[in-house]
């Protein structure tokens, strides 16, 4: 893409009404915008980010199995009701219409994924099933001061499974838990990013987080200094040895929670009636899973942690660009380099924009693509063009055909 | 994909409280759930059918140079306010938070997205732009019983564009037309839709609205006999003579509004202060198109028109799948062409389910996807697979080596 055509511009100016670091440096390098505390769009380069996360995700879950489906923001009162959680969810948004008739406007899924799946499971035969999803969530959060970390309005993958018994449940979530590794890993928060335990809340001993150790975080972790495992340290005073090694030396770190898992029981199963009919034609109840991860979150955890004071640094999997590319007074050639590259499939953002090279410099710092490729006569001299790695300081020159690699 | 996997089913029985064709046989099928009056989720096969679309407008409204971003549902009660639409939409939905902050649910962006351009315009330099995005919309509507056609809460494309001048608006706004009619012939509605000439509202002498003839539509139009072109009903009063070529015999038709677009001058701008300085140096204010298209009114008017006692009949371009192989007790053999086909890379839905063949058949031109493959006995027999078309009656024994090309 030329950056001239983007209708973004970047901001030298800090915002002032944002204390994060992540709304600060995304919204300075153009790639979201706020509208309201706790809510944000996205722009083009936002979008490109969200996208690329998205995808990550979206392969892995599929190779699970997960189905994916669309469901609605808007929920029937009713089902809220059901569960108990119309009049006890502080952060749930209702709607109210014209003919006074109430809804929900949607924090989480599982009360419209119950009853959905219990159309179609009705023996132990339809079992296990996983459907999963990318939608908004809303949530009536009293401080939103976190930028994209915690927002009123946020997209979230969220992944739902059920299952006839203990040991298929298991199973499956302990595939989930690798899962979820692997691509905290492809995202580039791998090295960051511990498997938590934490509180399973009224039903189960445990909860898994994945928790990514952060300056901005707002939760605090004990991490095992044996395996990497960590506990949250609101289970600490219960649970004193590392659940995994057994071990009793952990290091305590900041982080932010970047993907959850839970084991649900019967906890929605039940209300719903959501049961199967097992080999003996006995009715027994469906367990189930719920999985999250909140990819706003995903892409603002990794603007906290691997961003420098310069701006933005994408790991290469989510970054919006590959390769940034910028003339400096060369711009005949930088043109025919932009259109081959453009040729090849490459994703270039080609800095055709009339201004100084040193604001050109600036924003490609700010703007964080994992590669800077300058073309100068200086460089062309030299043999070809400036490389340089975003996450690096020095610069080295390439001949033209090694970019077309 | 294995049919056996997909955990929604087809139902036999019509569902009850559906008065609209669309929605019951996309009920029926498989491809939605209705959560609640207007308020419907996507299932796997729907929500593939979905992306289909928006992906043929992606590339449209790319190809016009549109820039995709992603903008909020929650607005700021402000916004609503500057426009005077808080107190006077009726199907605006609003949202107060425990501070007793009031906020909207959008049924429409252009509240957000002249403030959020406002930051990047300054001078006629960056001018024109245009952006769009594919969002969930929320309407009040008093009656919500037209299935997917028009809902509560529903999915759009929504593109705005930006200009200096009255000439340039003009020329994007030929282009959009132009761009709108290719669209839906490349969605298998072409044959059926009309651009129609509607009422503009206060600032413009006409709107153009993209109607597609159908028994279910809304609305009613007449068509010019000589050049195709629609006049809505609400403004035959005023306007006898075809606008297009200026003759007068028309018929008359029901139709489906699938997208329309709006010339807005600066009915938005000039509230919000969006201006420019123009060569001179003096401020002009920016003039607004909007361009909208409902992705599941789209889906739902496909199913309207083109489906038959059967089912649904999906054109190949946004059909789920492309191919629907199912095997009469030759299991083995079907396999390996499922296989195979896979391999290539074909959209492939495998009946492999242990249900009778009528079953299947029933199954197949309900789902309605456009090639029916059948390998048994007879076909093995006779050469190869039986080929049927959806749209056809009659099916062809085709060697097998002809469904991997």
């Amino acid at each position: 893409m030329r950056q001239s055509n983007l209708f973004t511009k970047t901001r030298r100016e800090i915002p002032k009404d944002e204390v994060a670091k992540n709304a600060k440096l995304l919204i300075q390098a153009g790639f979201i915008n706020k509208e309201m505390a706790g809510v944000y769009s996205f722009l083009p380069l936002g979008l490109l980010v969200l996208r690329k996360i998205e995808n990550i995700i979206r392969i892995a879950i599929d190779n699970l199995g997960g189905q994916e489906l669309l469901m609605s923001s808007l929920h029937p009162k009713e089902n809220w009701e059901k569960t108990n959680r119309w009049n006890t969810l502080d952060i749930l948004y209702k709607i109210t219409d014209s003919l006074g008739k109430e809804s929900a406007l949607a924090p989480t899924h599982e009360e419209l994924v119950v009853p959905l799946v219990k159309q179609f499971v009705s023996s132990y035969r339809d079992l296990p099933l996983s459907v999963y999803h990318f939608q908004n969530k809303f949530r009536m959060e009293a401080r939103a001061k976190s930028g994209i970390l915690r927002g009123r309005e946020f997209l979230m993958k969220d992944l739902y499974s059920f299952h006839s018994d203990e040991a298929d449940f298991k199973e499956f979530y302990e595939k989930v838990k690798k899962t979820y590794l692997e691509i905290f890993d492809k995202i580039g928060l791998g090295h960051l990013t511990h498997l938590t335990f934490a509180s399973g809340g009224t039903f189960s001993k445990f909860s898994h987080e994945f928790q990514t150790i952060s300056e901005a975080g707002e939760d605090l972790i004990y991490i095992c200094k044996k395996c990497g495992v960590a506990i949250n340290s609101e289970i600490i005073e219960r649970q004193k040895v590392c659940p995994e090694c057994g071990k009793k030396e952990f290091r305590q770190e900041k982080s932010t929670e970047v993907g959850n898992i839970f084991d649900l029981k019967t906890k929605f199963s039940k209300p719903f009636g959501l049961d199967y009919k097992d080999k003996q034609g006995k009715r027994q109840e469906v367990l189930m899973g719920c999985y999250g991860i909140g990819i706003g979150r995903v892409m603002g955890t990794v603007v906290e942690v691997l961003s420098d004071d310069k701006g933005i640094v994408w790991p290469e999997s989510i970054a919006p660009f590959q390769i940034h590319l910028l003339s400096l007074s060369q711009d005949k050639k930088a043109e025919e380099i932009y259109n081959k590259l453009k040729e090849l499939g490459k994703e270039v953002l080609y800095d055709d924009r009339d201004i100084k090279i040193g604001e050109k410099l600036m924003d490609a710092d700010l703007i964080g693509i994992p590669y800077r490729v300058i073309v100068s006569e200086k460089s062309l001299r030299e043999g070809g063009v400036e490389l340089k790695k975003r996450t690096e300081e020095k610069a080295e020159i390439i001949q033209i055909t090694e970019l077309y690699k």
